[in-house]
């Protein structure tokens, strides 16, 4: 077996153990409270049923629409400011799903606004965090002149600490900045671009219509929050990626190996 | 300005205006929809509240009740079975919040899970990717030799249209297999993985319990759909991504520019 087979065959290993693991984890974590929650809900529904008398069509009629009611509760998902979030969800792959596309024309337009948008968002933000690790590099090269060393050099490892360090003040500044409980939970949910929707900015008190400065805020965070992990995913992982790629024109151009 | 800079700014002003784009169509094709949901929602519910006379905190009971159930009503979600799907979802991103981590210690866990499992998740897909388009070109060469070409030569142009194929085939396989509305969505939202969670594979009628065969094939259905992709990927967008990337160590290496 040729050694980058010998190599995807371990990567594919692993990554089968670690789902494994996780599963074994989130089950041990999780699948006792989701019984004892089961438990609890069915004593409430009987207590419920007996107290209004429900026939078992009108509970379910109830529960209807209530799921109907739900993505109404935070206000209107589609004006313009909660299209230009749901844009955002979509090319930046977070979806958190707090809105989903409702009509078939819209899910139509949504495939290929991803289509279109969501390599453009790739380069851009790539392009982008690039651009960032340029400017932290001269930064530190300043700042060394500025300590009185004579020849001062930036290495790989002095950005990628730096990487380090303003990813975690990114998380640090929304888990000041957003009011909700689980904040650096949800911040790492949303720049890791995994959007669960379980916490989702926005989603409460009508805050896309009523607090316009708290809606510009969300967004650039957002964006800017993509912007960093994105210098530091190029500074590590990209390198990776592309150093352990096997594309034959850069192999012939490659002086020995 | 740099060009590297210029190139950037380019690309941010895009990226903008195709927000701006996205968000206008969205609202164009959603607002109208959302209105008369909320309308016909308002009606309903001073129905059933005529009928049954409840306060408004009965009410306000009732909805809290629904929201909790809603989770429970596709059947348990933290057996094995189900957390290794929300681990799937977890370290390939797709996130499609069907079940979100309930308790704090699980949450932790979800963070530190996510923080290895994604580098290593990208790296295995790209790897698997790589080698896919390996053994593409390999039996792409078998066929041209096949049809007696003297000097076969596939060419990343064949590679690339191979691509689209396999990518637009993995759709369609999708769509066939999945016994749900909305498939060719359902398995772009998933692949893409933008995951709204608005259509959610294993997630009616207790799946995850009761169809084994089904769980089996929809777990292979999304890892190797995300080989494809991350193949086409590969092919595609990571080597430009590489190409335009601005490493001082590359650009030494470079013989002229
Ligand atoms: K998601
Ligand atoms: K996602």
């Amino acid at each position: 077996m040729q050694r980058p087979s010998v190599r995807a065959a371990g990567l594919v290993l692993c990554t089968f153990c670690y789902l494994l693991v996780g599963a074994a984890v989130f089950d041990a974590l999780e699948s006792e409270a989701e019984s004892g929650r089961q438990r609890l809900l069915v004593q409430k529904r009987g207590a419920l049923r007996r107290k209004f008398g429900f026939s078992p069509e009108d509970y379910s009629e109830l529960e209807r629409l209530e799921r109907q009611a739900e993505p109404h509760r935070a206000g209107r998902q589609w004006k313009f400011a909660g299209s230009f979030y749901f844009a955002i969800t979509v090319i930046t792959t977070i979806g958190y799903g707090h809105a989903a596309p409702g009509t078939d024309s819209s899910k139509v337009f949504c495939l290929f606004y991803a289509l279109l948008g969501i390599p453009l968002t790739l380069v851009t933000f790539q392009s982008l965090g690039e651009r960032l690790n340029a400017l932290v590099r001269r930064l530190l090269l300043a700042a060394k002149r500025c300590l009185g060393l004579r020849r001062p050099r930036v290495s790989t490892e002095n950005l990628v600490v730096a990487g380090l360090l303003a990813c975690a003040a990114t998380l640090a500044l929304g888990a000041f900045a957003f009011t909700f409980f689980h904040v650096y939970y949800y911040c790492f949910i949303t720049l890791t671009t995994i959007g669960f929707g379980d916490f989702v900015a926005l989603h409460s008190g009508e805050a896309l219509q009523r607090k316009p400065p708290y809606v510009a805020f969300s967004f650039v965070y957002i964006l800017l929050g993509l912007t960093v992990i994105s210098a530091f995913l190029n500074l590590v992982v990209l390198r990776f990626l592309a150093a352990s790629a096997d594309w034959p024109e850069r192999a012939a151009r490659r002086p020995s190996q």
